[in-house]
Protein backbone atom coordinates (compact mmCIF):
# COMPACT_ATOMS: atom_id res chain seq x y z
CA UNK A 1 0.00 0.00 0.00
CA UNK A 2 1.73 3.12 -0.61
CA UNK A 3 1.15 6.26 1.64
CA UNK A 4 -1.36 8.14 -1.09
CA UNK A 5 -3.69 4.47 -0.84
CA UNK A 6 -3.51 4.33 2.84
CA UNK A 7 -5.13 7.86 3.38
CA UNK A 8 -9.13 6.93 3.19
CA UNK A 9 -12.07 9.72 2.57
CA UNK A 10 -14.59 8.82 4.38
CA UNK A 11 -18.08 11.01 3.20
CA UNK A 12 -21.18 10.48 6.50
CA UNK A 13 -24.27 10.81 5.10
CA UNK A 14 -23.95 13.46 2.53
CA UNK A 15 -26.70 15.04 0.72
CA UNK A 16 -26.29 16.63 -2.35
CA UNK A 17 -24.49 14.26 -5.29
CA UNK A 18 -22.61 18.11 -6.63
CA UNK A 19 -20.68 17.91 -3.31
CA UNK A 20 -19.90 14.17 -3.75
CA UNK A 21 -18.43 15.14 -7.22
CA UNK A 22 -16.59 17.85 -6.10
CA UNK A 23 -15.04 15.81 -3.18
CA UNK A 24 -13.95 13.49 -6.07
CA UNK A 25 -12.18 16.14 -8.38
CA UNK A 26 -10.59 17.12 -5.21
CA UNK A 27 -9.12 13.76 -4.38
CA UNK A 28 -8.33 13.24 -7.85
CA UNK A 29 -6.47 16.55 -7.96
CA UNK A 30 -4.25 15.16 -5.75
CA UNK A 31 -4.05 11.91 -6.55
CA UNK A 32 -6.06 10.73 -3.54
CA UNK A 33 -7.67 7.34 -4.52
CA UNK A 34 -9.78 5.62 -1.31
CA UNK A 35 -13.21 6.91 -1.09
CA UNK A 36 -16.29 5.66 1.18
CA UNK A 37 -19.35 6.58 1.74
CA UNK A 38 -21.82 5.95 4.62
CA UNK A 39 -25.34 6.34 3.84
CA UNK A 40 -25.63 8.57 0.77
CA UNK A 41 -29.10 10.17 1.04
CA UNK A 42 -29.80 9.92 -2.47
CA UNK A 43 -28.35 6.98 -3.02
CA UNK A 44 -25.71 5.29 -4.87
CA UNK A 45 -24.26 5.64 -8.00
CA UNK A 46 -25.81 9.10 -8.03
CA UNK A 47 -25.45 10.75 -11.24
CA UNK A 48 -25.25 14.38 -9.94
CA UNK A 49 -21.76 13.45 -8.60
CA UNK A 50 -20.92 11.71 -11.47
CA UNK A 51 -21.58 14.50 -13.40
CA UNK A 52 -19.61 17.35 -10.86
CA UNK A 53 -17.44 14.82 -10.98
CA UNK A 54 -16.26 15.95 -14.13
CA UNK A 55 -13.84 12.47 -15.11
CA UNK A 56 -12.67 12.50 -11.46
CA UNK A 57 -13.74 9.29 -10.82
CA UNK A 58 -11.86 7.22 -13.48
CA UNK A 59 -8.84 8.31 -11.25
CA UNK A 60 -10.51 7.07 -7.81
CA UNK A 61 -10.79 3.16 -6.59
CA UNK A 62 -14.54 2.27 -6.76
CA UNK A 63 -16.66 4.00 -4.27
CA UNK A 64 -17.66 1.62 -1.47
CA UNK A 65 -20.77 2.61 0.40
CA UNK A 66 -21.43 1.50 4.20
CA UNK A 67 -24.69 1.47 6.28
CA UNK A 68 -22.67 3.23 9.42
CA UNK A 69 -19.48 4.96 10.16
CA UNK A 70 -18.65 2.51 12.40
CA UNK A 71 -18.47 0.13 9.64
CA UNK A 72 -17.01 2.20 7.57
CA UNK A 73 -13.86 2.59 10.21
CA UNK A 74 -14.25 -1.51 11.13
CA UNK A 75 -10.39 -1.66 9.19
CA UNK A 76 -9.16 1.99 10.15
CA UNK A 77 -5.98 2.28 12.40
CA UNK A 78 -6.06 6.13 12.79
CA UNK A 79 -9.06 8.19 12.09
CA UNK A 80 -10.16 12.31 11.90
CA UNK A 81 -13.51 13.16 12.60
CA UNK A 82 -13.53 16.87 10.80
CA UNK A 83 -14.98 20.02 12.61
CA UNK A 84 -15.54 23.30 12.81
CA UNK A 85 -13.94 25.08 15.72
CA UNK A 86 -14.68 24.52 19.59
CA UNK A 87 -16.29 21.40 20.05
CA UNK A 88 -16.38 20.58 23.62
CA UNK A 89 -14.54 17.12 23.09
CA UNK A 90 -11.82 15.66 25.01
CA UNK A 91 -9.73 14.76 21.71
CA UNK A 92 -6.50 15.93 20.43
CA UNK A 93 -6.75 18.80 17.62
CA UNK A 94 -5.47 18.64 14.39
CA UNK A 95 -4.51 21.28 11.65
CA UNK A 96 -4.80 19.57 8.16
CA UNK A 97 -0.72 20.01 8.74
CA UNK A 98 -0.52 18.48 11.81
CA UNK A 99 -3.23 15.81 10.90
CA UNK A 100 -0.57 14.73 7.98
CA UNK A 101 1.80 14.65 10.10
CA UNK A 102 0.96 12.56 12.59
CA UNK A 103 -0.66 9.84 9.83
CA UNK A 104 3.27 10.32 8.26
CA UNK A 105 4.09 8.75 11.86
CA UNK A 106 2.44 5.59 11.38
CA UNK A 107 3.28 2.36 10.00
CA UNK A 108 2.94 2.60 6.09
CA UNK A 109 0.33 0.11 6.16
CA UNK A 110 -1.93 1.61 8.81
CA UNK A 111 -5.18 3.03 7.29
CA UNK A 112 -5.90 6.47 7.96
CA UNK A 113 -9.49 8.00 7.69
CA UNK A 114 -10.49 11.71 7.29
CA UNK A 115 -14.18 11.91 8.23
CA UNK A 116 -16.72 14.73 6.65
CA UNK A 117 -20.09 14.77 8.38
CA UNK A 118 -23.06 16.09 6.07
CA UNK A 119 -23.28 19.96 4.56
CA UNK A 120 -25.27 21.15 6.74
CA UNK A 121 -24.78 19.85 10.00
CA UNK A 122 -21.23 18.23 10.56
CA UNK A 123 -20.39 15.50 12.62
CA UNK A 124 -22.52 14.35 15.45
CA UNK A 125 -21.18 13.94 19.37
CA UNK A 126 -21.47 10.02 19.17
CA UNK A 127 -20.08 10.46 15.27
CA UNK A 128 -17.19 12.47 16.62
CA UNK A 129 -16.87 10.13 19.60
CA UNK A 130 -16.17 6.85 17.19
CA UNK A 131 -13.16 8.81 15.70
CA UNK A 132 -9.48 8.98 17.34
CA UNK A 133 -8.71 12.59 17.08
CA UNK A 134 -10.61 16.31 15.87
CA UNK A 135 -8.71 17.91 12.59
CA UNK A 136 -10.17 21.43 12.33
CA UNK A 137 -8.64 23.34 9.11
CA UNK A 138 -7.97 26.74 10.73
CA UNK A 139 -10.13 29.59 9.05
CA UNK A 140 -10.94 32.77 9.72
CA UNK A 141 -12.86 32.95 13.14
CA UNK A 142 -15.47 35.01 11.55
CA UNK A 143 -15.58 33.43 7.87
CA UNK A 144 -15.09 30.44 8.54
CA UNK A 145 -17.43 29.26 6.00
CA UNK A 146 -15.74 26.36 3.47
CA UNK A 147 -18.25 23.69 2.00
CA UNK A 148 -17.68 20.17 1.62
CA UNK A 149 -15.26 20.30 -1.50
CA UNK A 150 -13.19 23.00 -0.36
CA UNK A 151 -12.73 21.23 2.64
CA UNK A 152 -11.26 17.96 1.17
CA UNK A 153 -9.12 19.86 -1.38
CA UNK A 154 -7.42 21.72 1.64
CA UNK A 155 -7.48 18.40 3.17
CA UNK A 156 -5.93 16.65 0.18
CA UNK A 157 -3.70 19.26 -0.91
CA UNK A 158 -2.22 18.76 2.57
CA UNK A 159 -2.02 15.64 2.05
CA UNK A 160 0.08 16.09 -1.31
CA UNK A 161 2.92 18.13 0.60
CA UNK A 162 4.07 14.70 2.04
CA UNK A 163 4.19 12.51 -1.47
CA UNK A 164 8.13 12.19 -0.82
CA UNK A 165 8.58 8.65 1.66
CA UNK A 166 9.46 9.55 4.74
CA UNK A 167 11.96 6.97 6.67
CA UNK A 168 10.37 4.13 8.45
CA UNK A 169 8.88 5.12 12.24
CA UNK A 170 9.24 3.88 15.73
CA UNK A 171 5.94 3.91 16.37
CA UNK A 172 4.10 1.10 17.76
CA UNK A 173 1.01 -0.96 15.70
CA UNK A 174 -2.44 0.67 15.99
CA UNK A 175 -4.92 -1.66 16.99
CA UNK A 176 -7.78 -1.36 13.99
CA UNK A 177 -11.01 -0.04 15.28
CA UNK A 178 -12.95 -3.13 15.41
CA UNK A 179 -10.09 -4.89 17.62
CA UNK A 180 -10.36 -1.14 19.56
CA UNK A 181 -14.70 -1.35 19.66
CA UNK A 182 -14.51 -5.01 20.21
CA UNK A 183 -12.42 -3.93 23.72
CA UNK A 184 -14.69 -1.08 24.42
CA UNK A 185 -18.04 -2.64 24.10
CA UNK A 186 -16.82 -5.47 26.50
CA UNK A 187 -15.68 -2.83 28.96
CA UNK A 188 -19.06 -1.38 28.74
CA UNK A 189 -21.24 -4.10 29.03
CA UNK A 190 -19.15 -4.88 32.56
CA UNK A 191 -19.68 -1.50 33.61
CA UNK A 192 -23.33 -1.70 33.06
CA UNK A 193 -23.14 -5.33 34.78
CA UNK A 194 -21.59 -3.72 37.95
CA UNK A 195 -23.64 -0.20 38.43
CA UNK A 196 -21.34 2.00 37.73
CA UNK A 197 -23.53 4.30 35.91
CA UNK A 198 -25.35 5.69 38.84
CA UNK A 199 -27.12 8.60 36.49
CA UNK A 200 -28.87 6.68 33.67
CA UNK A 201 -29.21 10.11 31.82
CA UNK A 202 -25.21 10.79 32.02
CA UNK A 203 -24.14 7.24 30.34
CA UNK A 204 -24.07 8.45 27.20
CA UNK A 205 -21.74 11.51 27.44
CA UNK A 206 -19.90 9.42 30.98
CA UNK A 207 -19.01 6.40 27.67
CA UNK A 208 -18.11 8.86 25.31
CA UNK A 209 -15.58 10.86 27.65
CA UNK A 210 -14.52 7.05 28.37
CA UNK A 211 -14.10 6.09 24.39
CA UNK A 212 -12.25 9.57 23.86
CA UNK A 213 -9.87 8.85 26.74
CA UNK A 214 -8.81 4.96 25.85
CA UNK A 215 -8.53 6.59 21.94
CA UNK A 216 -6.27 8.96 22.99
CA UNK A 217 -3.78 6.57 24.15
CA UNK A 218 -3.16 5.02 20.66
CA UNK A 219 -3.65 1.76 21.50
CA UNK A 220 -1.69 -1.20 19.71
CA UNK A 221 -3.72 -5.03 19.10
CA UNK A 222 -1.67 -6.13 21.92
CA UNK A 223 -2.02 -3.32 24.32
CA UNK A 224 -6.27 -4.16 23.15
CA UNK A 225 -5.62 -7.99 24.41
CA UNK A 226 -4.33 -6.27 27.77
CA UNK A 227 -7.28 -4.15 28.67
CA UNK A 228 -9.36 -7.37 27.93
CA UNK A 229 -7.00 -8.83 30.17
CA UNK A 230 -7.59 -6.36 32.95
CA UNK A 231 -11.37 -6.19 32.11
CA UNK A 232 -11.84 -9.98 32.68
CA UNK A 233 -9.19 -10.46 35.99
CA UNK A 234 -10.92 -7.56 37.85
CA UNK A 235 -14.59 -8.59 36.77
CA UNK A 236 -13.30 -12.52 38.14
CA UNK A 237 -14.65 -13.67 34.66
CA UNK A 238 -18.04 -12.75 35.84
CA UNK A 239 -18.55 -10.45 32.52
CA UNK A 240 -18.08 -11.55 29.03
CA UNK B 1 2.96 45.12 8.00
CA UNK B 2 1.76 42.11 9.66
CA UNK B 3 3.03 38.84 7.74
CA UNK B 4 -0.31 38.60 6.41
CA UNK B 5 -0.75 41.88 5.14
CA UNK B 6 2.09 41.71 3.07
CA UNK B 7 1.16 39.06 1.02
CA UNK B 8 -0.83 40.31 -2.19
CA UNK B 9 -2.82 38.62 -4.52
CA UNK B 10 -3.19 40.05 -7.62
CA UNK B 11 -5.79 39.10 -10.41
CA UNK B 12 -4.29 39.77 -13.56
CA UNK B 13 -7.45 40.25 -16.20
CA UNK B 14 -10.08 38.27 -14.36
CA UNK B 15 -13.27 37.29 -16.24
CA UNK B 16 -15.91 36.09 -14.45
CA UNK B 17 -17.20 38.26 -11.41
CA UNK B 18 -18.19 34.66 -9.95
CA UNK B 19 -14.34 34.01 -10.52
CA UNK B 20 -13.48 37.00 -8.36
CA UNK B 21 -15.93 36.80 -6.09
CA UNK B 22 -14.59 32.87 -5.00
CA UNK B 23 -10.98 34.38 -4.64
CA UNK B 24 -12.79 37.01 -2.04
CA UNK B 25 -13.97 34.10 -0.45
CA UNK B 26 -10.64 32.18 -0.39
CA UNK B 27 -9.07 35.29 0.93
CA UNK B 28 -11.24 35.90 3.79
CA UNK B 29 -11.22 32.02 4.64
CA UNK B 30 -7.50 32.44 5.04
CA UNK B 31 -7.21 35.66 6.63
CA UNK B 32 -5.55 37.09 3.18
CA UNK B 33 -6.48 40.99 3.20
CA UNK B 34 -4.86 42.19 -0.37
CA UNK B 35 -6.69 42.28 -3.32
CA UNK B 36 -5.10 43.86 -6.42
CA UNK B 37 -7.14 43.43 -9.75
CA UNK B 38 -5.65 44.04 -13.40
CA UNK B 39 -8.28 44.95 -16.16
CA UNK B 40 -11.06 43.21 -14.70
CA UNK B 41 -13.14 42.48 -18.08
CA UNK B 42 -16.17 43.38 -17.07
CA UNK B 43 -15.16 46.81 -14.64
CA UNK B 44 -15.18 47.12 -11.14
CA UNK B 45 -17.21 46.69 -8.78
CA UNK B 46 -18.80 43.89 -10.11
CA UNK B 47 -21.92 42.87 -8.43
CA UNK B 48 -21.37 39.44 -9.18
CA UNK B 49 -18.52 38.98 -7.51
CA UNK B 50 -19.93 40.98 -4.55
CA UNK B 51 -23.02 38.72 -4.67
CA UNK B 52 -20.79 35.59 -4.68
CA UNK B 53 -18.41 36.81 -2.08
CA UNK B 54 -20.85 36.18 0.44
CA UNK B 55 -19.82 38.88 2.63
CA UNK B 56 -16.00 38.32 1.67
CA UNK B 57 -15.19 41.49 0.75
CA UNK B 58 -15.77 43.13 4.36
CA UNK B 59 -12.94 41.01 5.69
CA UNK B 60 -10.25 42.62 3.37
CA UNK B 61 -8.78 45.67 2.25
CA UNK B 62 -10.78 47.88 -0.41
CA UNK B 63 -9.44 45.99 -3.91
CA UNK B 64 -7.06 47.82 -5.91
CA UNK B 65 -7.87 48.04 -9.57
CA UNK B 66 -5.09 48.87 -11.67
CA UNK B 67 -4.58 49.11 -16.01
CA UNK B 68 -1.59 47.19 -16.59
CA UNK B 69 0.27 43.83 -14.64
CA UNK B 70 3.44 46.14 -14.26
CA UNK B 71 1.77 48.79 -12.87
CA UNK B 72 0.75 46.29 -9.74
CA UNK B 73 3.61 45.04 -9.29
CA UNK B 74 5.90 48.26 -9.22
CA UNK B 75 6.14 48.60 -5.08
CA UNK B 76 6.40 44.60 -4.90
CA UNK B 77 9.57 43.07 -3.80
CA UNK B 78 9.27 39.32 -4.58
CA UNK B 79 6.08 38.40 -7.53
CA UNK B 80 5.25 34.31 -8.26
CA UNK B 81 3.35 33.38 -11.46
CA UNK B 82 1.20 30.66 -10.83
CA UNK B 83 0.74 28.78 -14.21
CA UNK B 84 0.07 24.80 -14.81
CA UNK B 85 3.05 22.38 -15.36
CA UNK B 86 6.03 22.75 -18.04
CA UNK B 87 6.21 26.27 -18.72
CA UNK B 88 9.49 26.49 -20.95
CA UNK B 89 10.91 28.93 -18.33
CA UNK B 90 14.08 29.97 -16.98
CA UNK B 91 13.08 30.66 -13.82
CA UNK B 92 12.86 29.41 -10.61
CA UNK B 93 9.89 26.89 -10.14
CA UNK B 94 8.15 27.02 -6.40
CA UNK B 95 5.06 25.17 -4.98
CA UNK B 96 2.94 26.38 -2.59
CA UNK B 97 4.63 25.19 -0.37
CA UNK B 98 8.01 26.57 -0.89
CA UNK B 99 6.56 29.62 -2.13
CA UNK B 100 5.30 30.31 1.59
CA UNK B 101 8.69 29.23 2.73
CA UNK B 102 10.58 31.66 0.54
CA UNK B 103 8.20 34.62 1.54
CA UNK B 104 8.78 34.07 4.82
CA UNK B 105 12.76 34.61 4.75
CA UNK B 106 12.16 38.04 3.29
CA UNK B 107 11.94 41.05 6.07
CA UNK B 108 8.30 41.15 7.23
CA UNK B 109 8.21 44.93 5.40
CA UNK B 110 8.58 43.34 1.83
CA UNK B 111 5.39 42.63 -0.41
CA UNK B 112 5.22 39.13 -1.92
CA UNK B 113 3.09 39.03 -4.81
CA UNK B 114 1.23 35.94 -6.13
CA UNK B 115 -0.17 36.56 -9.59
CA UNK B 116 -3.08 34.59 -11.34
CA UNK B 117 -3.83 34.60 -15.07
CA UNK B 118 -7.35 34.94 -16.61
CA UNK B 119 -9.33 31.94 -16.11
CA UNK B 120 -8.67 30.13 -19.56
CA UNK B 121 -5.82 31.16 -20.94
CA UNK B 122 -3.57 32.00 -17.49
CA UNK B 123 -0.30 34.17 -17.81
CA UNK B 124 0.92 34.93 -21.16
CA UNK B 125 4.45 34.52 -21.37
CA UNK B 126 5.47 38.30 -20.84
CA UNK B 127 3.48 38.55 -18.43
CA UNK B 128 5.32 35.51 -16.43
CA UNK B 129 8.08 37.12 -17.34
CA UNK B 130 7.48 40.48 -15.25
CA UNK B 131 7.59 38.00 -12.15
CA UNK B 132 10.23 36.88 -10.75
CA UNK B 133 9.33 33.31 -9.82
CA UNK B 134 6.84 30.28 -11.19
CA UNK B 135 4.35 28.85 -8.78
CA UNK B 136 2.38 25.52 -9.93
CA UNK B 137 0.20 23.64 -7.56
CA UNK B 138 1.20 19.81 -7.88
CA UNK B 139 -1.41 18.10 -8.79
CA UNK B 140 -2.60 15.09 -10.50
CA UNK B 141 -0.62 15.15 -14.14
CA UNK B 142 -3.52 13.71 -16.03
CA UNK B 143 -6.51 15.73 -13.57
CA UNK B 144 -4.72 18.88 -12.30
CA UNK B 145 -8.30 21.52 -13.44
CA UNK B 146 -8.03 23.84 -10.54
CA UNK B 147 -10.41 26.55 -11.18
CA UNK B 148 -8.92 30.63 -10.07
CA UNK B 149 -11.01 30.23 -6.22
CA UNK B 150 -9.61 26.57 -5.93
CA UNK B 151 -5.70 27.91 -6.67
CA UNK B 152 -6.19 30.38 -4.56
CA UNK B 153 -7.98 28.25 -1.85
CA UNK B 154 -5.01 26.43 -1.91
CA UNK B 155 -2.74 28.80 -1.71
CA UNK B 156 -4.06 31.19 0.86
CA UNK B 157 -4.24 27.88 3.13
CA UNK B 158 -0.65 27.04 2.33
CA UNK B 159 0.15 30.99 3.70
CA UNK B 160 -1.87 30.81 7.18
CA UNK B 161 0.09 27.51 7.73
CA UNK B 162 2.73 29.90 8.94
CA UNK B 163 0.35 31.45 11.14
CA UNK B 164 -1.51 28.74 13.06
CA UNK B 165 -0.08 28.68 16.85
CA UNK B 166 0.88 25.48 18.05
CA UNK B 167 0.39 22.04 15.62
CA UNK B 168 -1.60 20.42 17.75
CA UNK B 169 -3.27 21.15 22.07
CA UNK B 170 -5.14 19.03 24.03
CA UNK B 171 -7.97 20.92 25.53
CA UNK B 172 -7.95 19.60 29.08
CA UNK B 173 -5.82 20.18 32.10
CA UNK B 174 -3.58 17.24 32.53
CA UNK B 175 -3.68 15.28 36.52
CA UNK B 176 -0.54 15.60 38.34
CA UNK B 177 1.67 12.42 38.20
CA UNK B 178 0.53 11.90 41.78
CA UNK B 179 -2.98 11.99 40.97
CA UNK B 180 -2.03 9.95 37.71
CA UNK B 181 0.15 7.30 40.43
CA UNK B 182 -2.66 7.39 42.95
CA UNK B 183 -5.32 5.68 40.19
CA UNK B 184 -2.52 3.47 39.35
CA UNK B 185 -1.24 2.03 42.80
CA UNK B 186 -4.88 1.24 43.02
CA UNK B 187 -5.40 -0.35 39.81
CA UNK B 188 -2.05 -2.55 40.17
CA UNK B 189 -3.41 -3.67 43.98
CA UNK B 190 -6.72 -4.49 42.48
CA UNK B 191 -4.79 -6.70 39.16
CA UNK B 192 -2.55 -8.52 42.48
CA UNK B 193 -5.85 -9.18 44.02
CA UNK B 194 -7.71 -10.44 41.21
CA UNK B 195 -4.82 -12.59 39.80
CA UNK B 196 -3.93 -10.47 36.87
CA UNK B 197 -0.51 -11.47 37.25
CA UNK B 198 -0.39 -15.38 35.82
CA UNK B 199 3.60 -15.17 35.53
CA UNK B 200 4.91 -13.33 38.11
CA UNK B 201 8.13 -12.33 36.30
CA UNK B 202 6.58 -10.86 33.42
CA UNK B 203 4.55 -8.89 36.31
CA UNK B 204 6.94 -5.62 36.65
CA UNK B 205 7.27 -5.41 32.51
CA UNK B 206 3.39 -5.81 32.09
CA UNK B 207 2.64 -3.21 34.66
CA UNK B 208 5.41 -1.08 32.86
CA UNK B 209 3.14 -1.57 29.62
CA UNK B 210 -0.10 -0.49 31.44
CA UNK B 211 1.71 2.49 32.64
CA UNK B 212 3.17 3.29 29.13
CA UNK B 213 -0.51 2.79 28.05
CA UNK B 214 -2.46 4.74 30.20
CA UNK B 215 0.05 7.67 30.44
CA UNK B 216 -0.11 7.95 27.22
CA UNK B 217 -3.62 9.17 27.19
CA UNK B 218 -2.86 12.37 29.00
CA UNK B 219 -5.56 11.69 31.63
CA UNK B 220 -7.07 15.30 32.95
CA UNK B 221 -7.77 15.15 36.87
CA UNK B 222 -11.75 14.82 35.82
CA UNK B 223 -10.48 11.30 33.97
CA UNK B 224 -8.32 9.97 36.85
CA UNK B 225 -11.84 9.85 38.80
CA UNK B 226 -13.35 8.53 36.27
CA UNK B 227 -10.99 5.60 36.25
CA UNK B 228 -10.92 5.22 39.68
CA UNK B 229 -14.93 5.17 39.25
CA UNK B 230 -14.11 2.52 36.77
CA UNK B 231 -12.09 -0.12 39.19
CA UNK B 232 -14.57 0.42 41.76
CA UNK B 233 -17.31 -0.85 39.98
CA UNK B 234 -15.36 -3.46 38.26
CA UNK B 235 -13.92 -4.75 41.46
CA UNK B 236 -17.28 -4.21 43.14
CA UNK B 237 -15.57 -1.88 45.46
CA UNK B 238 -13.98 -5.15 47.26
CA UNK B 239 -10.37 -4.05 46.11
CA UNK B 240 -9.20 -0.67 48.32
Amino acid sequence: MSTIDRNIIVLNRPQMGENIGAVARAMANFSLTQLRIVNPRDGWPNQSAIKTASGAFDFIKPTEIFDSLNDALADIHYSFATTARNRDMNKLEFTPQSAVAKAQSFNKDEKVAFVFGQERTGLENDEIASCHALLTIPTHPHFSSLNLGQSVLVLAYALSEFTVDTPENINQDLASLQEFNGMFERLQNSLDDYNFFKEPNLRPKTLRNIKNMLLRADLSPQEVKTMHGIISALTKGESS
